[in-house]
């Protein structure tokens, strides 16, 4: 099938790669033209405006969008949409908000214009050599395109969930339990560094990930990034997020679901980016007024500045 | 080897028949003598009393236990101590606290025995069909043992983590990471059942132990129980525990870990637990206290119990 | 002053009567009118639609509203502009979101009208003797309307905040804050009330509330509800909220301020809510699928059901 | 009443006043020697060890520790106890484990000796001027000392909590409410310190201590600190802590009582303390195998070390 693909980060241009080996004509679109011309040196059509990419494709055009959440896809799309004619299939293949994407696909409507969203997992390894995607999209279209998914996902790795929007749902509470899920694992290894025993901790993450009840992708990353780095000394602690883990908070704030723990998990993200906490500050200050503890000095070298 | 194993339970017999499977010749006995006859039907050799059962093994023995944990171990222990001799072996492959597995090792000392502890995860399948463990271990007694470990382990599955004592220690924050993560897939998978759009829980849960982020054995397991029971609609939501996690978080709050996840995992156990909790009465009282916001009467039928 | 106050709910009659306490003409209105009918017996002026009461005031007017949050405020709203002229004021004294104030604001700046958004603490207590207000105002209007504000809080109970918005988000911030208060002293209470001494609670919470470190209005209320009831037995565990923890917890996920024991604390009010838990029943479900682990029964009378 | 009194800390040395104030005549004893001499100098009869102290007294004696918990409590009481006769009293009103104090109650009663177990709450303003305190002892000596009891504590200030030891229980949950009451005040005030309004967070503190629900004794000091400092430049965000919180945590999943809110809040302080932490290196590490998320690398000086 032919296939307009824009934004080639990492997901993105492994997933042309992913489509190309699966037979498929990949048309390509970055906004810095070096991606461009990278992909170009490795064989794929390489365009360097919305429209030309569009241009390049047989209708019922599918343009699938790798891009960062946000802005940039509300970018494109008003790029894109000129250039579109009825019938044509935009793919958001990003971690855009669900709500974004039921916006937007009304927004398209109105030009006669479809839109699929699917949230895809597994990481850039998963986006080269099998994904795992799900999929918001009317039956027909979806029919139409399964063959794509099936090609880019491990086997039973891919699934239509529903309606439009409703692939970008699925996916943000994927990721709103891989968040507690690492806080989890985050927690056990701090304990496991502090244990009364001297433990070869990627020898204990390499043993959890072989017939244990916890075993999984995750346990043979952790072997694999203490192997990299027997005490992670080359590593900051500061967590950044993208949104979906602060979305499944907010969704689950918003039904009333009782989420504990993947909402900590976000908490404890945005405490590791602080080089100071405030509100440590304000529990250090009242435990000075009323039982006279020490307090420790703001550090000389000025006021604590949040780390980048 | 010669193999006296102690405890006929889910996890036990399913060990002694991984064990026999891979040759060894295993000596059964269980305080109910009813599981001894079901052994001996599948051709173990059966005994009544923890001396009978030291009297069938060649020295030096090997006692293995699989008991749960707490009275049940000390117990055994004491009335297998006066049967064994020096040199003799007590595995533990319970879920010992480790501590007591340190005192226990001390207690063993004093008559020449020694203590092995052993994690054992992958639940009753890996019990039957291989296994993770962890084993704590001198560094003799652990070359003698290994042969055994890796018979019953899936391969990779087995590792000393140190002296005796570590091997439980690990396997207690596997169990906290355990709890962590399930606790984040049961609120995932409630924020789902909420979800604007009609989802296949068990679609969802096997498209996400395909190619994702997520995926292992616990998302699989997932993917199961919904097939067998796709709304959940015969199970009650009252989720025990065993100790491991409230042992980790134990441990947390001693070593000065910040452990919100694990111990809050805890903490929604004993909430499931609960028919109804004093805490919340206290706020709505407090509630109707200064907001006169109504307050709901109690369940007319009596004062709340906790469920069993 | 001549006030006009619309919202005779359990806030709005007394906020009247302390209004009247101290001088001022108060015209009042609720939507529905045996309220009026009784605020007229207590001798207020009643009226019996929003243009009544505005054509009873003199210009500039100052109209008062302590209606719920959300729809009830964009109601009275609408109803009240084609009566208003330019330089009319609208006092929002209610619980509305701070967002919600900022584009109500500026809805009523295209007629000419203003708004000021109090946030009001201290109960219907407070309400009736002496309220503490938290008040977002232009600076010239809060001049004008600051005797209004020290006459109906307690000496030093008002603060003008900064500008419209900053009121109701001072008050949000305080409820998230009264949130985890309560949480706190919710455990609290059920960790004495499973102490292995018998504790006389209403005792405890009596001593509590003077000359100790946690001494306050919520302690002292702590005492007066075990008063009424000594083991809340007539009380159910259901913890219902109207709004403002939740949007606490939503505003630190937004400006990325780590807030685990507010959110948390709204949490433990949805988990109380439900008489069953989703989350729970999949981790129950898991338990069983990988240890075996027996599971209860859901509960013969039907399918689990939200509580009221 | 005579009164030994050990310790010369803040609270002890301001307890000594209160009790002299009071009429009655302290006895006093510190480690060091200088804070002996500084209470000679104040008119206090200063004694240079335990022993000397014992033979001032007139019996039956009663000698009142205020010491930090833990070991020095036991050093202290082995050092009297060859002092003292059958009869004699060992009051301890520092924060003990109510755990350690059952011990020792049982430890002096093969002497023949008493202790009872006074919780002390209110601060060092408190132990001057007028303290919280919850009392276990047995009633005849409850009897004897409440005189004592009711001069060092505002008006109702001092409760017979019930049996040696639940003097300390009901102070360890008192502690565990504040560490949770403060953990709230400290979100909040993050909170309000990100703003989308200028805020004058002093005056803010001074609003919410004056009529509004959360008022209190907390909330007075957080006006008061930050009138000394506004914006907490000079203090450092590291919350230390001295056991109370985490044996009230301890104590609840001893119990089986859901505490996440008091138990995260010493998890956060934990986390204060922390320059780094190895937990979020683990997820840092983690978004990058699977994510290709940049990780930043660790700091140039070195590797993290807890600040002191």
């Amino acid at each position: 099938m032919d296939i307009g693909l824009i934004g080639l980060g990492r997901m993105g241009f492994n997933l042309a790669r992913n489509l190309r080996d699966h037979g498929h004509r990949v048309v390509v679109y970055n906004r810095s033209p070096e991606k461009v011309r990278q992909a170009e040196a490795e064989g794929f059509e390489g365009t360097y405006r919305p429209g030309e990419l569009v241009g390049r494709l047989q209708p019922p055009r599918h343009v699938w969008l790798m891009l960062p959440a946000g802005r940039p896809v509300d970018d494109v799309i008003d790029a894109l949409v000129p250039h579109l004619r009825a019938g044509d299939v935009v793919i958001d293949g990003g971690n855009s908000h669900w709500q974004d994407t039921l916006r937007r696909a009304e927004h398209l409507k109105a030009y006669g214009l479809r839109l699929v969203d699917v949230g895809t997992s597994g990481g850039i390894e998963g986006a080269r050599h099998g994904a795992c995607t799900m999929i918001g999209a009317d039956e027909d279209l979806f029919a139409r395109l399964e063959p794509v998914f099936r090609d880019i996902s491990v086997p039973g790795g891919y699934l239509r969930t529903g309606p439009v929007g409703s692939g970008h749902f699925v996916k943000m509470v994927h990721n709103g339990i891989e968040y507690g899920m690492l806080q989890a694992i985050g927690e056990g290894f701090e304990i496991l560094s502090r244990a009364p025993f001297p433990l070869d901790l990627r020898a204990v993450a390499a043993v959890y990930a072989r017939g244990s009840v916890i075993r999984g992708w995750l346990m043979e990353l952790t072997e694999r990034a203490l192997a990299r780095d027997p005490k992670l000394e080359r590593i900051a602690g500061v967590v950044h997020h993208s949104g979906e883990g602060r979305w499944t908070a907010e969704t689950a704030l918003a039904l009333g679901v009782p989420a504990p723990v993947i909402t900590t998990s976000v908490f404890m993200r945005y405490r590791s980016e602080q080089a100071e906490s405030f509100g440590a500050k304000v529990i250090a200050a009242l435990r000075g007024e009323f039982g006279g503890h020490p307090v420790e000095p703001a550090a000389a070298q000025g006021p604590a500045v949040a780390r980048p």
